[in-house]
């Protein structure tokens, strides 16, 4: 199969999407519901119908594009990301498998494809958790991993619920009707940037996802005992911080001796009450973000956590208070998916390397109703969410090469949902 | 000498000046310069004029009430602390040495006691740092730790300058008037709630400070290097936390270290960013305070953390900054007022024991230019800074009493400015 993806067209529409933004570019923040948000959702839905897709949105605003195959009655094969993006981001991350779904449909359009399963374009609700403090809105719904009694629990800074802030975007209905059936699609894939550094180091252009990491975060919480800096003397104090450094340190000694490269914990936050140059701090809370590809040492390791946590309260006597805010399992690709990606790269005579990613994607949540599988390109310095995140557009193309070859494969396979 | 301390005054008192607040009893929130702090002061000028005190105020607001002695030509004694208080305080830190001064001197009056040197009462300006982020601003000023420029330089929440505020407050006048000569007073004495447990821990009445530990704070900025928590594999992260967390535990090592109980060091604040729980951080800026009755102990901590940092940086590939944000030199008391205060005890029957006052005091600004010493009492479970700050009548009582006998002691010695 000849194929021909048009670069300079998917240049043109990252930039024409990047410009609906809060702030000027390079810089790119769009938040989902937003009025930006809203006009790039028109954009795009204007995209696929003038190339002939088929567009539903569901209650929650995920949009949903469809090739119809010959074989309407099988489950179709599905790709897609996210185009929201967190304040002061740049403008690849989710948009390069959105809009890079969409070019990888034309190419196959152009070269006379005509699909068996019928393909589906998806781009889903609020992945990033700026708006409603919780990532992947919209696949969670989809995929039953979030009930529709959120849509009045969550809220965003100004205190108004999903349900009335979907309702002002135009997403009404019940969002029980989110949820698909297992087994509605028969694959699912996402092209998105590494958000990391070893493509761009191997001088691979093509990482094939073989695991999505399971993240775990939480919130440990320390009770010490406060007072003034100078009234009280070293033998007697429970100095939250202190106690909080411990465990910080010990939360990197258990990522760094997992006997696995694939764990990271990550201490992102720690707040400091009273947050006095001259108070002892009385009481510390610290934001754990704790990922593996295999849930089984990731929970080994919270265990370890929490080991670590209990030694500590007893030592120092700081109560400490762990609060889970998730805990998802972590997804391995579909074999059968993998195979359609090498293949891809085999006849495109591109290198390609397994890869795991430890950062959060819809295929994730994807992968409870489908087998799923990611392909992943190179970005610059591995720097992601940030103005500066770039990704070569060669590396993009080749990205859309391989997922539309893999698209054109997975179509034809009417054997597939035995199959993977 | 008969003394009757009129202890429901006492009480009537220093409710009457807890009432001059922005916020509910018991909590007292009195900033400087606040029409709550003008209120008080107020006030307590008219209790100073009626039992025939004169009353001065210099150009930061600073507040001398004398007692004229019969050699007006020798130095003074005085006493005094301080009536502003941080928000969320409660009512005896400072106001316990103003209007404990006060009800010693009426005492004395009562007991038909003429002074020889005059005795002053000084309520000093803003002892604490709520507003210019810089305590004991009026006795730093009288005795030259701070220069007369900082009438441009310091500045509040708003923006406004001390010189503008002061104006409004309805002191004016050159700033660099304030400094009184060295030697001005010939003894100083405060009498203060301890802030610390040992007093009410041991059952003993009255405290005599035999130092003011010197405190040192200073800021240690961390620069590592951010990115996704789930991007970044373990080992080639440069997380500023972790980097951090190891000043934390060192810093609290050497204090615990050091060869004294006098030594404390406290980690007060730690502000990370990016902050957000799935980022690593790639900055975090540490608040220390650090004290220490003997100056040289302190100044080799302060290496011993310069040390750690450097170990620290160069492993972990951060860098670090210190801000020094003051380091005031300790004081120590004078061997003659501690006798006078010594002796009131015997005096009256009461137990006393020697104690270091390791909390700052207009007192370590004062020993610049006047022998020094300080009386504390108890307050209960060493709690200060909170609205359920205690200390006992009976206690205030005895402090006051010990106060009044060695004013009176003090102020009958002609040769004192030869012998403390």
């Amino acid at each position: 199969m000849q194929l021909e993806i048009d670069q300079q067209r998917i240049a043109l529409e990252i930039d024409t999407l990047a410009a609906f933004s809060e702030v000027e570019p390079p810089a790119v923040t769009r938040v989902v519901f937003s009025e930006h948000d809203l006009s790039a959702r028109a954009w795009l839905k204007a995209r696929c119908v003038e190339v002939g897709l088929k567009v539903r949105e569901d209650s929650v605003g995920n949009m949903f594009a469809r090739w119809e195959g010959s074989r309407p009655d099988l489950p179709a094969v599905a790709t897609g990301s996210h185009i929201d993006a967190i304040p002061h981001a740049g403008k690849f991350d989710g948009v390069v498998g959105v809009l890079g779904g969409l070019e990888a449909m034309r190419a196959l359009q152009r070269s006379w494809f005509q699909p068996v399963r019928s393909i589906e374009l998806i781009q889903f609700t609020s992945e990033e958790p700026t708006r409603f403090g919780v990532g992947c809105i919209g696949s969670r719904l989809l995929t039953g991993a979030l009930p529709p009694s959120v849509d009045a629990t969550l809220r965003d800074g100004s205190g108004d619920t999903l349900e009335i802030i979907r309702a002002r975007a135009g997403f009404s209905g019940d969002l029980a009707s989110v949820r698909l059936a297992d087994a509605f699609y028969s694959a699912f894939m996402e092209l998105h940037i590494e958000q990391g550094p070893i493509l761009e180091r191997e001088k691979i252009p093509i990482g094939i996802v073989t695991d999505i990491a399971a993240p775990a975060s939480f919130l440990l919480t320390l009770h010490g005992q406060g007072g003034h800096a100078g009234g009280a003397l070293m033998p007697g104090r429970r100095d939250a911080l202190c106690a909080a450094s411990e465990l910080v340190l010990a939360i990197e000694r258990f990522a760094r001796s997992s006997g696995s490269v694939d764990t990271v914990a990550t201490v992102g936050t720690c707040e400091v009450h009273p947050g006095a140059i001259n108070s002892i701090p009385s009481r510390v809370k610290l934001g754990v973000d704790l990922r593996d590809t295999d849930g089984e040492r990731r929970n080994r390791i919270l265990e370890e956590i929490k080991d670590a946590a209990a030694e500590i309260s007893q030592r120092r006597q700081i109560q400490i208070e762990m609060e889970m805010l998730n805990a998802d399992p972590p997804a391995a690709s579909s074999p059968r998916i993998l195979r359609a990606i090498t293949n891809a790269c085999s006849e495109m005579k591109i290198p390609s390397r397994p890869i795991v990613s430890r950062a959060y994607h819809d295929s994730l949540f994807m992968s409870r109703i489908a087998p799923v599988a990611m392909i992943f390109i190179p970005c610059r310095d591995g720097v992601s969410h940030r103005p500066d995140e770039y990704a070569d557009l060669k590396d993009i193309a080749a990205g859309v090469e391989v997922l539309a070859r893999a698209l054109a494969d997975l179509s034809c396979d009417v054997e597939l949902d035995q199959s993977s």
